[in-house]
C-alpha cells in the first residue's frame, strides 16, 4: 500500500495544477474534465490537427483516449502524440476497445510508434490485444480476468518502454520489471461509464507532477481505488455512484486516503 | 399492464448482457452508455466508416440516433445499417428531430431503406415527420399531443413493417395491428435531456434479447416509466432526477416492478 | 441587485420556452441541454454545415462556443453565424480557450465579423484575449483576477457592439458605457466544467425573451449566481455540486430569487 505517497502526489497535482491536455472520446469527456478538475488539475480537450501541436506545446502532460475514434483524430492523434515527445512530457495512451476491431488494434500499434507512451492504461483484454495475444473483446468492458493478462502488461511494457496499467477488480502497474498490485475500489466503479478513461486521466495529472512514471500510475490508480471505495459506500446504484466518486476525488484529504483499507 | 414480462426482460438484458452498437448523438452518448451499464447491457459507441461494419459483427443489436447528424456520420450509419441487415440483429432507429429540418427528414428516409428498422422510437411530431405528415417540429422536445399521432405511428408500422414507439406522457407502441399504450413515468422525465434517446438504447438491449419486436419494445418503455416514476419520487430537480433514475435501472428488482402501477 | 429584474425574466423563459440553437463544445453538450430545459426553454444542438441555417430559421437565439473546434464546425459556426444575423436573432458567443492557440483567437476574430455577437461571455483572459491585449491562457480556467479585464471589456465592447460579459469570482458586465458587477455564486463553481458554457446558454435564453441585451446578460448572470451560492450550500462536492445547480434552475421560485444575497 502507497497511501502515504499517493496523499503527497495528490497534493502535488493540487498545488501545482498541472495543464493536461485530452484527446479522448465523446462519451466520457464531460467526466474526464470534471475528474481533473476534482483534483485540482486544469483540463483542456482540443483535437483538431490546426492546434493540438500548439495546445501541446502548453501543456504539462498529454492524453490520448481512442473510445470514439475516426480518421481526422487519429490524424491530430499521431501530430500531438509527435510534439508531446518532442517536447518530452508524458503521454498516456488508453486503447478503448483494442482487439475489438481491426481499426482500434491498428490505430493503437501506430500510437505506441508515433507517441511512445510513457503510460498504457487498459483493461486486460485491451493490454492482451496490444502485447499481441490472441483474445476477442467483448465491446470495451472486459470481463477477462486481470491475471491472465499481468504477463501480457510485463512483455508491452519491455516491448515498449511504457510503464503498463491493467484496471480490473485488482489493478496491475507494471514497468516490465516492477510489479505492483492495487486491491481497492468497488465493482460498482464498472457500472459507470468511463472510469477507465477517467483513471487514464488522473495517471495523466500525476505523471505530471511526479517524476517516476511507475511510482505516478501507482499513485493514481490507488486514489481512484480509495475515491471509488469510498463513493461506493454512499451510493445507492450506479447514479450516485458518478456523483459520489467526484465528490471523493474533490474533497478527499490526506487523512481520508490513510484510513482507507485494501481487500 | 407487462409488468411480469418486463421484469423477465430486464432479467434477460441482465443475464445475457447483450451488445449494443451505438451510433448516436454527442449530447447523450454519456447518458446512454450509463442507461445501458446501468441495466446490465454493454454498450459501445463506434462510427468511424472504417469500423462500423467490423463492430456490428459483434454486437447484438444496433441504434442509429441522428440528434447530431453531419455528413460523415450518415455515410457511416448506411454502412451500420446495412450490415446490421445483413447478419439480422435487431436495429432501432431514433429519428431525433425528424421534421425540424430537411437534413434530418430526408436522412430518416434514407436510413429507413437502408438499416430497415425493427423499432423506430420517436415523439410525435418526429413520428409524424416520418410518416409524412405536415407537422412542424419545435426543436427536439415536441408538445404535440401524443394522440394525435397515433395514426401516422400506425401507418408507418405498415409502410416499414417496424414497431413504431411514440413517447410521451402517454406512450404508444403499435406494429400496426397491436396497439398498446403505457401510463406511467413522470412530466420530471421530459425536463432531462436525453430520456427518449435512453428509451431508444434501452429497446435495443430488449431487443436483443427478447424475440418479438412488438414486446421487446412494450417491455423496455415500460422499464422506463417504472424507473422514471420511481426516480421522480425522490427528485428534488431535473439534476437529481437524472440521477435517480440511473439508480433505480441498476437496482431494480423484479419486486420493486411488480409494486409500480401505472396512472 | 436585480433579483426583482431576474425572476421576471426567469419567468419569460418558462412561459415563452424560446428554442435556443446551440452549436457547442462535446465537454458541455449533455449540461448545456440539460441547463436550459431546467430553465424552462427549448435547446437543440446542430452543427451540420447541410441544416444548421434551416435550425437558426426557427430558433430564438444562436450560441456558438468554440470549445473544441476544428475546420468543418467553424465553417457552419459562420454559416449559422451569418444567416442569424440576416434573421436579427440574438447571437451569443463564447470564445473558449481564446488566447490559448491561434486558431482560437483566429477564429474568435473571424466570428465577430461575420456572426456580430450581441453578446460575448469569457473569463478575464478570453476576453482580454478578445481586446488584443497580451495574455497567456492557462487552459480553459483563467485564475487572472477579473477586475484586469474590466477595461479590455469595455474596449471590446466599443469595437464590437456587443455586451461583454466577464465571468469570474465577481462577475462584469458592460456595453461599453454601463457597466454592473455580481457578487454572488460560488468559488465550487469553477471546480465543475462547462459552468461558464452553461452560463452563455442561459444568456442565450434571456436573451431571446429581454429585449434589452445588457439587461438579458445582467439577469442571466445573476441567476447563474443565485442558483451557485443555493447549490453550493447543498454540495459535498463537486459532483453534488453539478447536481444540486441542476435542481435549483429546475426549481427556482420568484421568492427563492428574492431571498439571496450577494457578497
Amino acid at each position: 500500500m502507497n497511501l502515504e505517497n499517493t496523499a503527497r502526489g495528490l497534493n502535488a497535482v493540487r498545488s501545482k495544477s498541472p495543464l493536461v491536455h485530452n484527446i479522448t472520446n465523446y462519451v466520457v469527456m464531460n467526466n474526464t474534465a470534471n475528474a481533473l478538475l476534482a483534483i485540482g488539475a486544469s483540463p483542456v480537450m482540443a483535437h483538431a490537427i490546426d492546434e493540438v501541436a500548439d495546445m501541446v506545446a502548453i501543456a504539462s502532460s498529454l492524453v490520448i483516449n481512442i473510445g470514439t475514434l475516426s480518421g481526422h483524430w487519429i490524424d491530430s492523434m499521431q501530430v500531438a502524440g509527435k510534439t508531446a515527445v518532442e517536447r518530452d512530457i508524458p503521454r498516456i495512451l488508453d486503447p478503448v476497445g483494442a482487439g475489438a476491431t481491426p481499426l482500434r488494434t491498428e490505430t493503437c500499434k501506430t500510437l505506441l510508434k508515433s507517441m511512445k507512451p510513457t503510460v498504457i492504461r487498459g483493461n486486460a483484454s485491451e493490454i492482451m490485444a496490444l502485447a499481441g495475444s490472441a483474445v476477442t473483446t467483448k465491446g470495451v468492458d472486459s470481463s477477462a480476468e486481470s491475471t491472465r493478462a499481468v504477463d501480457a502488461a510485463r512483455q508491452l511494457a519491455q516491448a515498449t518502454g511504457a510503464v503498463v496499467v491493467i484496471s480490473g477488480a485488482i489493478d496491475y502497474i507494471t514497468d516490465g520489471e516492477r510489479l505492483k498490485e492495487i486491491k481497492l475500489g468497488s465493482p460498482l466503479m464498472a457500472q459507470v461509464t468511463g472510469m477507465g478513461c477517467t483513471a487514464t486521466a488522473v495517471i495523466g495529472a500525476f505523471a505530471a507532477v511526479v517524476s517516476d512514471p511507475f511510482e505516478a500510475a501507482w499513485q493514481a490508480m490507488t486514489l481512484m481505488g480509495v475515491a471509488g471505495q469510498r463513493a461506493a459506500r454512499q451510493a445507492r446504484g450506479t447514479g450516485t455512484m458518478q456523483i459520489a466518486f467526484l465528490d471523493e476525488l474533490s474533497t478527499l484529504t490526506a487523512e481520508d486516503i490513510l484510513s482507507e483499507k485494501g481487500a
